[in-house]
């Protein structure tokens, strides 16, 4: 099959590479559309000492089951795969398994190729008037409504509903629709790439900054560097919440006399649960997070290309889909 | 009155002030028993911009009321003024409210005196079988009860009723008691100084290591400089809790990739709500949070060397007890 296989800094390559072994309880599944994650990013920067070269990058992948009872049936994927048995698989909080694995992280490929083999338990069916490429958004989609989830849950109950959401990339967006769809009526939105920014502001009405300005008591830092999190530090209200979800750098930021003091929580969060999964599958499915076409479609062909254009900033888009096999009209 | 004054940097002087004005709603209050807290040495070493010299500083304070209708009356202090009226008051948050006072800060002077005026709402009567000392000790086991108490309730319920408590102060072990108070039964406390070490101990039978070893849950950090911090974030578990009371320093510490990868939780606390303070006082007096002998007790002219001991590690009890009307058995 097909692959687009990093190489080694800055460097992907089209590959033909076998066909994935298809363990037990495993299904093989066509992939459709797969999208580009800023880890993804990360990872070809040569700065993820967890995705080491050479190695087959994506995890938010759509397709459609190859093979068994279930061949035939459109998916999209939970590309986390925990152990179901751990204290952590147990009380429903599946991303804190020790064991976690995910694709695209060794010992598992990712889903920049034509087909991936995944467990039966980590296949979402998608309705058949979903297209796939949206169906890819699940991923990303999940992430940002586990934040938006810990946040309101860490939230007092007695503070505005109100949040600021730092980043207008596809996780700081989702973020946005997620929270809206969780009752949240406020949101300010920041991004400091215009194009970007006049995207979010024109096909979505947000209220897009170029920086943020506004204290609120939730904050969503979808960046997780240094800058965002004394933005995030300084505007999180008194008694609020910063959700971190980025892993930009590991270089402080945090004002943590102001959190002490004003006693703000800080709270990491990683992907999400099982639960969160499809939950958030069953909000873009119903239309609880709008019409999801932020998106552009590319050839898995030209992913190389479409890395380059994220990393200079050069797509408004906040997501870049790769096709393994061909446009979408064809699959 | 008596008053011990900071003057500027590791300067207190004994000074005769004019006793304080007493305001509608608030009682004078004759102080026998004024603890020495850390945020004091802080004061007295010049790294509190919010406590300028000429200053009467102390805020852990118990005594006799003076006037009025509660005259006679036995009591310990809350010496944190709020306005009773802001959206954090009314939800019971009052230590968030935006015009919180606490004595020993300008506007108002601190318990490092003979007479001291509160509002009434915040005396706390004390049984007359309890010791006026030992009362003087409820305002930094309220900053570890609400401590132990946020981190329970931010605490997910899958997981172990564990505790690391980073430092053997006044905080880390009243922390330590509160927490077993509240149902937490295996704590590890770290307590650099040795002698203080032997303290823990020998005097209370903890679990007291030189440096913290063990991976918890729950951590609290009652020290809040970079390498306690540091430590916090590497023994905290996936998906536990971080609570941070010190406010030793403001230079980084924390390993946020750690935080964000393993869903920990990191969460300021400032002092206590009202509640907390009540809730506090009555476990002592109850005994639940044991014989609260861990006190030595000096006389309020002796002060300047209390503080160059403590400063120097020379005190083995984490609470070092002022009294301005000469020793206990006089007043």
């Amino acid at each position: 099959m097909k692959a687009l296989v990093y190489e080694g800094v800055e460097r992907l390559e089209m590959r033909d590479v076998p066909v994935p072994t298809v363990k037990d309880g495993e299904h093989l599944v066509r992939i459709h559309a797969v999208g580009i994650c800023g880890s993804d990013i990360h990872a070809y920067l040569g700065h993820d000492e967890r995705r080491p070269a050479p190695l087959t990058l994506g995890h938010e992948a759509a397709g459609v089951v190859e093979d068994g009872p279930w061949k035939g049936r459109r998916v999209t994927i939970n590309p986390l795969v925990t152990c179901g048995t751990c204290s952590y698989c147990r009380s429903g909080r599946t991303n804190l398994c020790p064991d976690r694995q995910i694709i695209s992280m060794p010992p598992r490929e990712g889903a920049f190729a034509q087909f991936v083999s995944m467990p039966e338990s980590n296949l979402i069916p998608v309705p058949d008037s979903f297209s796939l490429e949206k169906a890819a958004l699940a991923e990303p989609i999940s992430v940002s409504w586990h934040a938006a989830r810990v946040a309101l849950e860490a939230l007092h109950p007695s503070m505005d509903r109100q949040a600021l959401v730092i980043g207008g990339g596809a996780i700081g967006l989702a973020a946005t629709l997620a929270l809206t769809a969780m009752g949240i009526t406020e949101i300010q939105i920041s991004e400091p790439n215009a194009q970007r920014r006049a995207y979010l502001r024109n096909q979505y009405g947000l209220d897009a900054h170029e920086a943020p300005t506004k204290s609120a008591p939730i904050v969503i830092d979808a960046v997780g560097f240094n800058a965002t999190r004394a933005a995030a530090s300084e505007l999180a209200q008194p008694g609020g919440v910063i959700v971190h979800v980025g892993l930009g750098d590991n270089d402080g930021g945090l004002d943590i006399r102001r959190l002490t003091l004003q006693e703000i929580s800080f709270i990491g969060t990683y992907t999400y649960t099982e639960q969160d999964f499809r939950d958030a599958t069953q909000a873009m499915f119903d239309g609880r997070l709008g019409a999801l076409d932020w998106l552009e479609t590319r050839a898995l062909e030209d992913g190389s290309t479409a890395f380059k254009d994220m990393r200079a900033g050069r797509s408004a888009a906040p997501k870049i889909i790769l096709t393994p096999w061909g446009p979408p009209s064809q699959t």
